[in-house]
């Protein structure tokens, strides 16, 4: 359970820099893959300044800071602008079932309000497999209408492609990210501006070729490839596959740490893995 | 938002001193209608003390301290053994989803082993509806085998009377209190050793009532006012007709107050449920 400490020693920052020079425009650190809310607010404003002072510039991160607690939300979200984070991805707050419209809208408004900062960018973090709750296009457009310019954006991991097409369509200028590479083409071609992805861990480079080269005809082969290797990763736990599998490329064993309440892949599955990654 | 405040200034120590006055045998504070993941640990932990000095026996409190992050539950259930509160109530870490068992028993095993302290009395706290995991059979004798005395008892928020029954069934002398008093009188007659609910907040000497007399003709009758009653605040949102319901009685409507996601009752949806109740 002490593995985060042993990957901060490691040197995640030297990890973030890789990512980067592979191609990452940004980093969405502290998101369910980093395993954010397993983590106190202590850790996370700790490990941010440790990114940004290992060199990480500033602004290529858009940290997790959607938490239960208000309080929490803001704290994260106020440190985040005065590091100089390019943005926040920001959680409802997701133990209440059944909340209403208005009660998602409240929790977002309030923290912008809380933050007070016009620097601040808010990047909604749909994710309902994990949060339950989700933001509706009436939430989405509420928040445009009353925070134009700081509601910037929307990563949408409900892996309903259709649910993100019908976004990128109703919200034109609306930042709209698919939260796998699967639908990466498929959202450039709509006017998406990239997508935010727990494989871009493992496989940032060709994502990063796809983004150069998805207006010429190789565009659909390099999609294939990328769809191809996440759904090879999706058929395991994603958090403990994706550390699994940057633990074996780096040789790093640390990184197959994970806190409960996840649990790290078995050394059966890491070989189904592996061998179906090869 | 800032309700939480007020009701503080209010005097949260002199309306809890009045339920256990009032009856309760114990006070199950910072669970789901206390909001309790709404409040970031350091507001915890102040009013967990602010209860205390306020003259709240610690030996009645069961403070919710189960967070997501293992070091926020660690840190609130290491701070309620310190201020000698009877027992901490421990929501399994609930962002993740699809979560095995084992990961489920290290979560809570981790916790005890990090506080590491005898007089540690953990009641688990089994609410699917609004953590989505629960604690399965399996891992509740896995703990009850590592952790004998210091695993103490559950909380059956399931709202499935026939999981309660099975868990009196199966673990005699585990200590599985309803979370609701619709199945108090099911449950005594089980060997169950009451119920923790969160109307409790508004019908305490009732349930007291039934608690001295379930052995006698009288009992089956007051089950039924005590069922009546929980299905009429039960139509309307549990956490804040809770809390409409004290402002009204008490006449302190800073009692109405709800932070987001959560949002207070109409006076439309007031009306009715005050209507319902008389």
């Amino acid at each position: 359970c002490q593995g985060d400490v042993a990957v901060e020693r490691g040197g995640v920052a030297a990890h973030c820099r890789g990512w980067v020079g592979g191609g990452a425009g940004g980093l969405g650190v502290f998101g369910t893959t980093s395993e954010a809310n397993s983590h106190d607010a202590g850790e996370r404003r700790h490990l941010l300044e440790r990114l940004i002072d290992g060199g990480i510039a500033p602004g290529v991160l858009m940290p997790g800071t959607g938490c239960c607690a208000l309080p929490d939300t803001v704290t994260l979200t106020r440190h985040a602008v005065e590091q100089g984070c390019f943005g926040v991805l920001m959680l409802p707050p997701f133990y209440y079932k059944g909340v209403s419209d208005d009660g998602i809208y409240a929790s977002i408004a309030e923290v912008i309000e809380r933050v007070g900062d016009r620097r601040l960018r808010v990047y909604l973090y749909h994710i309902p497999p994990m949060a339950t709750l989700g933001f509706s296009r009436e939430v989405i457009g509420r928040l445009l209408k009353a925070y134009p310019g700081i509601v910037a954006g929307l990563k949408d991991s409900s892996g309903d492609w259709n649910h993100t097409r019908s976004l990128l369509e109703t919200f034109p200028g609306f930042e709209v990210f698919p939260g796998s590479e699967t639908h990466l083409l498929d959202a450039l071609r709509l006017g998406g501006a990239g997508c935010i992805s727990a494989t871009a861990n493992i496989n940032v480079a060709a994502m990063h070729r796809l983004l150069q080269v998805w207006r010429t005809p190789a565009a659909d082969r390099l999609q294939q490839e990328l769809t191809a290797v996440r759904a090879s990763v999706q058929k395991f736990p994603m958090v403990a596959a994706n550390k699994a599998i940057l633990a074996e490329v780096r040789q790093a064993p640390a990184w197959n740490a994970v806190r409960p309440p996840l649990r790290p892949l078995t050394d059966e599955a890491k070989q189904a893995l592996f061998a179906s990654l090869t």
